[in-house]
C-alpha cells in the first residue's frame, strides 16, 4: 500500500462529467489499496471568467482582492469532486488552502509556500478518506488568502507530497509525458521515460508547459518521486528522477523553446562596479522577470548589457531601462520583442565536448541567424528572430536524433 | 460619527454595475462621516447556479461539501466589491465568514451563529477601512465551512451589528421598507415609518419577505436597531424598534399573508394524554414544518386535529398522517391545499377590544368562508379559500383604514 498524490489540472475537471471520470480514477486507486491524495485546479474557463470579472471593475485589481476572487475557483471544484466520492460510496472531505495551513509568503498573485501541516490530512487518510485539497492556494501568516499564481496547483500537490513524504506525486494533464520537444512542432518528436530533475527544470522555464518549474525545484528539494501521466489515457507516462550513477545518460534529453520572449540591450554604459545592480535593481523591483543576461565589455571603458523579459513585460521594462540609461549616462537603448529561445537540454552533454557546435553548424547550414548565446553545464541556449523557431527546433531535433531512443 | 452595518442582497450587487453603485452608496456614507462595514450576498443567479452543478453530480449532496461549494458565491462579490472600493481611492478590507471568525454550529446548510470575533474587523475600521463581509457563512469550531441558509446574510449583518455594537444596521432591499400589506395586492398599502421587532416577526413569517426573520430575532435579542431600506432609491426605509412606552401605537400595523399554505385534518382520533405529540411527532421527523394547530374536542370521546403545512409538504405530509391515522385508530383524515391564510399584526390590538369581530365582520359582509382562525398577543389570523386572497387583504385594509398614518 503506497501513499499517492494526484493533481488534476482543470482541462481535467473542466466539466461536471470530467469530475465524475476523475473521482472514478480515484476510487480504482482506493480500490488497488492505495491511500490517495488528491489536488484539484479550478474548472477549466473558471479562472478566466473571475479575473473577467476583476478586470470590469478595475484594471490593475488589488492584489489580496484578487486572490480572495480567484482562489473561489478550486474552491467549487473540490466540493463538486468530493460530492462526487460521497455519492459513489467513497469517503471523502474536501480542504482550501487555509483550512490545511498551506503557509505562505505574503506576495499576493504569486506567493510561495512556506509550510504545511499535514495532521489533518492524515488523520483523514487514517480515517479512510480521500482527501480533497484546493491547488494554487494558501494563507498568510494573518489568514489572509493568497494565491500561488497560475499553474501554482502542481506544487501545491508537491508541497503536499513533500509534507506527507508520498510514495508518488503524480500530475494528470493533458499530454501523456514529457516529449524530446513539442510534437506540434517535431511531429516525430519522442515521449521521455524518465528525465532528470535537472533536465525538466532546464525543460519547464524554458517553456515546455507540461509541469510548473517551481513544483519541480520542490521536487527535486524534498526527494519527492514526481511521474507526468495522461488524465485521459494510460500510460506509464515520464518518470522525474534524480541522475543515478550507473545511468547511461543521453547526451541530448530535449529541445525547449520559448515564443514569449523579448530582448533589451544598453549600449555603452560607463563600465562602473554596480552597474549591474543599477540596471536590473529597478526592473526587478518593478516584478518583471529577467531570463538570459548577457554583458560584454567594450574598448573604450564602456559595456553593453542585454537581458530577455516575457515580452508581456517588454514596454514596461523599456520605460524602466530608457530611465536608467539617462541615470547612467548610457549611450542608446535598444530592444526587440520579435525574438525566441531556443535550448538543447541534457545531463549527458557535460560529459561531451562539441555539442555546442554541432548545434551551431546545424542552425547555420539552415541560414539562422543567432542573435545570443548563453549556457549553463546542462543547456545552451540561443535567441533567433522569432520566424525561424519551428525550422530551428526541427533542425536540432534531427541534427541529434532525438526520434530515436538512447541504447540502454 | 456613527458605527453603521449596511447589508446589500444578491438582486443589488446583481452586475459589476451594481456592486459599483454599492461602492458609490459606502463612500457616501464614509464621507458622511461614519464607519461602514458591509456584508453582502452572492451576486443574484450565483447561488442557483453552484446549486446546479452540485445537483448535476449528485441529487442530495453532501451537506459539508455543499456548504464549501455554495459559500464561493459571496466570496466572489467581497472581492469584486472590495476592489470597486479601492479603486475609487477607499481603503477597504474583504473578509470571508470564516475570516472573521463567524462562529456557527455544525448543522451545515442551516448553521446558526454562535460567536463572532470582531477585534480583526474593529483594527480595520481603527485604520479607516470600508470592512466587506461575506454574508450566509461562517465556520464550525472545526474550521469546516458552514451556511447559514439562503437568505441567511441579513443575519449576519444583524450579527455583526451585535458584536460591534453598531449604532445602526441597515437592510438593503429591492423595496423602500415595510408596507401595511403587500402594494401589488392593495395599491394604496403605505410604507410604515417604524414597526415593532414582534410586529416585524409575525409579518416576516407570515409571508412579508422583506428580512430573514431569524435576523430579525437576533436584532431584536440583541438590541439592534434595524432598518429596512431601498438599494436603488433614497428614502428613510423602514425602522424597526423596540415599543416604546410613550409611543402612541396603532392598533393595526399591517397584513400580512401567506399563498403557500395547506391544511389536514384528522378526524375522530381517540382522545388521549399524548395524542397531538403521536400526530406531530412523525410530521416533525420527516422535517416538515407546522405553522398553525387547531385541536376541537368532540363529545363522544374522539377529537379533531388540524395543521397547516407548507404547500411543497403537503402530499408527504398526507401520506405520514394517514399511516398516524390508521396506528391511531382515527376515523378520517382530510386536507385541503387550496387554502390561504390572512393575519392582523398590530401590538395595538393587546389594549384595544372589538378587533377580531370587526376583522370577521369585514370578511363575512364580502361573503367570505372562514375556514380556521388562531390568535395570538398581537395577531389574528384566519384561513380562507385561495380564491378569497386578495379580495380578503383589501378588505382588511380598508376595514381597518390602513392607508391612513395613525394620528401622532
Amino acid at each position: 500500500m503506497a501513499l499517492i498524490v494526484q493533481k488534476y489540472g482543470g482541462t481535467s475537471v473542466g466539466s461536471v462529467e470530467k469530475i465524475e471520470q476523475v473521482a472514478e480514477k480515484l476510487i480504482a486507486a482506493r480500490e488497488a489499496g492505495h491511500d490517495v491524495v488528491v489536488v484539484v485546479s479550478a474548472m477549466s474557463g473558471e479562472t478566466n471568467r473571475l479575473i473577467e470579472l476583476a478586470h470590469r471593475i478595475a484594471e490593475n485589481p488589488d492584489p489580496r482582492e484578487y486572490d480572495v476572487l480567484v482562489s473561489t475557483g478550486e474552491q467549487v471544484t473540490i466540493a463538486l469532486l468530493s460530492m462526487a466520492l460521497i455519492k459513489r460510496g467513497c469517503p471523502a472531505v474536501s480542504y482550501t488552502g487555509s483550512q490545511v495551513h498551506i503557509l505562505t509568503d505574503d506576495a499576493h498573485t504569486k506567493a510561495r509556500i512556506l509550510d504545511i501541516d499535514e495532521s489533518r490530512i492524515r488523520d483523514d487518510l487514517n480515517a479512510g478518506r480521500v482527501v480533497v485539497v484546493a491547488g494554487f492556494q494558501g494563507r498568510d501568516e494573518h489568514g489572509n488568502i493568497t494565491t500561488l499564481g497560475r499553474g501554482g496547483s502542481d506544487t501545491t500537490a508537491v508541497a503536499l507530497a513533500a509534507a506527507l513524504q508520498a510514495d508518488e506525486c503524480q500530475i494528470y494533464t493533458d499530454v501523456d509525458g514529457v516529449y524530446t520537444t513539442d510534437p506540434r512542432v517535431v511531429p516525430n518528436a519522442r515521449r521521455l521515460e524518465r528525465i532528470t530533475f535537472e533536465e525538466m527544470l532546464e525543460m519547464a522555464s524554458l517553456g515546455s508547459k507540461v509541469l510548473q518549474i517551481r513544483s519541480v525545484e520542490f521536487a527535486g528539494k524534498y526527494n519527492v518521486r514526481l511521474r507526468v501521466l495522461s488524465a485521459f489515457e494510460d500510460g506509464p507516462g515520464t518518470l522525474i528522477t534524480f541522475e543515478e550513477e550507473n545511468m547511461e545518460n543521453p547526451v541530448i534529453s530535449g529541445i525547449a523553446f520559448n515564443r514569449d520572449e523579448a530582448k533589451l540591450t544598453i549600449l555603452g554604459v560607463p563600465d562602473q562596479p554596480g552597474v549591474a545592480y543599477r540596471i536590473l535593481g529597478p526592473i526587478g523591483e518593478a516584478n518583471i522577470e529577467v531570463d538570459m543576461i548577457i554583458q560584454n565589455i567594450g574598448a573604450d571603458g564602456t559595456t553593453d548589457f542585454t537581458f530577455t523579459v516575457h515580452r508581456n513585460d517588454y514596454e514596461r521594462a523599456l520605460g524602466i531601462l530608457t530611465r536608467t540609461a539617462g541615470e547612467l549616462g548610457a549611450r542608446e537603448v535598444v530592444g526587440d520583442d520579435n525574438i525566441v529561445k531556443i535550448s538543447l537540454v541534457g545531463v549527458g552533454m557535460r560529459s561531451h565536448a562539441g555539442i555546442a557546435s554541432t548545434m551551431f553548424k546545424a542552425l547555420a547550414d539552415e541560414g539562422i541567424n543567432i542573435r545570443m548565446i548563453s549556457t549553463s553545464e546542462i543547456k545552451i541556449s540561443v535567441v533567433v528572430d522569432e520566424k525561424y523557431l519551428e525550422l530551428g527546433v526541427r533542425t536540432l531535433h534531427d541534427a541529434f536524433h532525438l526520434e530515436q531512443a538512447p541504447a540502454a
